[in-house]
């Protein structure tokens, strides 16, 4: 079973506080808007999906407190806590995109009064985590098809149960096959510099039972070489019209590699990580994070003062490296200039009704 | 100028502390024979070249304090030092090949009196700190001819004046097209787990004026994919009769990205990193390092308690993807079945007279 990265109960939000894994296993009980805020702006939820569904119910923990006579006050007050939550990080679009759905809902029910807004507002919180948890479960069923009985997995970074409600989705495909009684073992990819494979998608995998070995980036190769490697499925930020696909680093020179080896590699993402605007990976902006990352990871100073250090946080995988997508509504294949936005545009699955 | 690992003045033996590098600069006097095994245990010194000149002139440190009355008391203290020092490092081969040139020197000259031996001894740590500094010089000169007036390399690991008597393998190519006006620039991969990259790599290169930028080890195909590699420059630990190369892990993850792009790939190595009693690659064997280094690196746990880890400290570059040796002996190219055997046994160039 997969971990709770963020529960949901009697109106109560908890969620695993990720800056203290893997040493400390800690659940933090979110009482406040501002606890909301701090654990976003903090990274003890982390991950687009996860920090999304976190914002949605942290207005669903605001407007519990909200005494307000009218509809009027009530809004004016809901709007503030919406507009704070979104201060919390600039970058992660899911934040936003949640926050709007909140808005919406509110907006478009200005004849409830004050109870009955709050009971929609709640709902809507509640179906953005619920719709999330539901895409990582089909994401987890249609990549299930591609595993055989028994086979070894290598993945990069935390695509997992921590970066979304509850479940992943490059790991979500590796506990469905589990689940499904198949013998999967994982190599993880500690994934400089911040290393979420070492800290976080290690932890989650033992702690679903699963077996998984931890390796340095720059090993992976060597495991392929030694035929440990059958596949490799990994997550992504953003994935272009035409199937490229930005991750985040090292998911490129982990794909060389898989080619190099005749290792089919497979992208596990929801539909909204595609982004039919973008013809190609040339069009992704990649973010560049701070030299202190690499320089000073984890308290102690490992490279000189002052060197210079290139650091961007993603990196592009061009299509013809990626064996397919595998999403809510199925598995994409090549040629991915038609099977992408046709897979895309049919009719929404079960979840979505 | 390249940093000075060891020197050896006045029969006075100073090392670079290595294990404060990047963040103290600290030089070592080694008065004892007891300093100089602490400082080869300990990683002070580090690098199969320079552990072994280390160890020579440990041996001429030692016989100063020798108050011997006859040649048959000063040879039994003699052994007994090489013996000792013999159980700094059990594995580095250059350590035993030096102490052996040191006791054949003792052996070979039981003519002279004690002041004579004693004198032939430092004489012959001198030549092979000595030599040690040639073999790199030559293999700067020849690698300096593959370097255009503009060119970025990319190196893993550290193959630099740091792990030789004063100039590197690698590195030493690279010193020689920067002492030559050339513009050169560098950018180092960091290397986990012990980041010799980050910590000795870039130091020794910004000490020397070199332009170096650090990267974690899963950007290098990132900044080859952006045009900004012209060339990759790594050392050996050891090069079977077909070519096959082992060398610090991630190089073979380097090889495939250099490949993927077009990139040439050359293994700077003295000719005593060849092993013709070798076949392949497939016969060297890979020795594996401990797990804490990858989950406790640098004072801080980074992984869960109990993980399995998987972290061999080597990997083997299959022939196919090496574009060409730069030994001491000039440029070796493919096909490497006969370039290699050839030009290893075509007689000894000025350095070796």
């Amino acid at each position: 079973m997969p971990v709770p990265t963020i529960t949901w109960k009697n109106d109560t939000l908890i969620i695993i506080d990720q800056t203290q894994l893997p040493v400390r296993f800690v659940t933090k009980k979110l009482e406040t808007v501002q606890d909301v805020w701090v654990a976003i702006k903090e990274l003890q939820v982390r991950g687009a999906p996860a920090i999304g569904v976190a914002a949605a119910l942290g207005v669903a923990v605001g407007i519990k407190n909200i005494a307000a006579a009218d509809r009027g006050e009530f809004d004016r007050n809901c709007i503030k806590i919406i507009e704070y939550l979104a201060t919390s990080r600039p970058t992660a679009v899911n934040l936003f995109w949640a926050l709007d759905r909140m808005k919406k809902t509110l907006e478009n029910n200005s004849g409830l009064s004050v109870d009955q807004i709050r009971t929609a507002l709640t709902k809507e919180a509640e179906n953005i985590f619920n719709e999330d948890k539901a895409i990582c479960r089909q994401i987890g069923l249609h990549g299930n098809t591609l595993i055989p009985d028994q086979c070894t997995i290598l993945t990069h970074c935390n695509a997992g149960g921590l970066a979304t409600a509850d479940y992943g989705t490059a790991l979500g495909v590796i506990y469905a096959a589990h689940e499904a009684g198949k013998k999967v073992s994982v190599y993880s990819d500690e994934t400089r510099p911040l290393l979420q494979g070492a800290r976080l998608t290690t932890w989650e995998l033992m702690q679903s039972g699963v077996d998984v070995t931890l390796i340095c980036d720059n090993t992976a190769a060597k495991v392929m070489m030694e035929h440990k490697i059958d596949m490799v499925i990994v997550g992504a930020d953003r994935i272009a019209k035409n199937g490229d696909t930005a991750n985040k680093i090292g998911t490129y020179m982990v794909a060389i590699a898989a080619n190099a080896h005749n290792i089919p590699m497979y992208v596990a993402a929801p539909a909204s990580t595609f982004d039919l605007s973008i013809e190609s990976g040339a069009d992704i902006p990649i973010e560049e994070r701070e030299a202190k990352e690499v320089t000073h990871g984890f308290a102690t100073q490992t490279a000189p003062d002052g060197v210079k250090v290139y650091s961007p946080a993603f990196d592009v995988t061009p299509a013809r490296l990626i064996s397919g997508f595998i999403t809510e509504k199925g598995i994409i294949r090549p040629p991915y200039d038609k099977s992408i936005t046709e897979t895309l545009l049919q009719p929404a699955s079960a979840y979505e009704q």
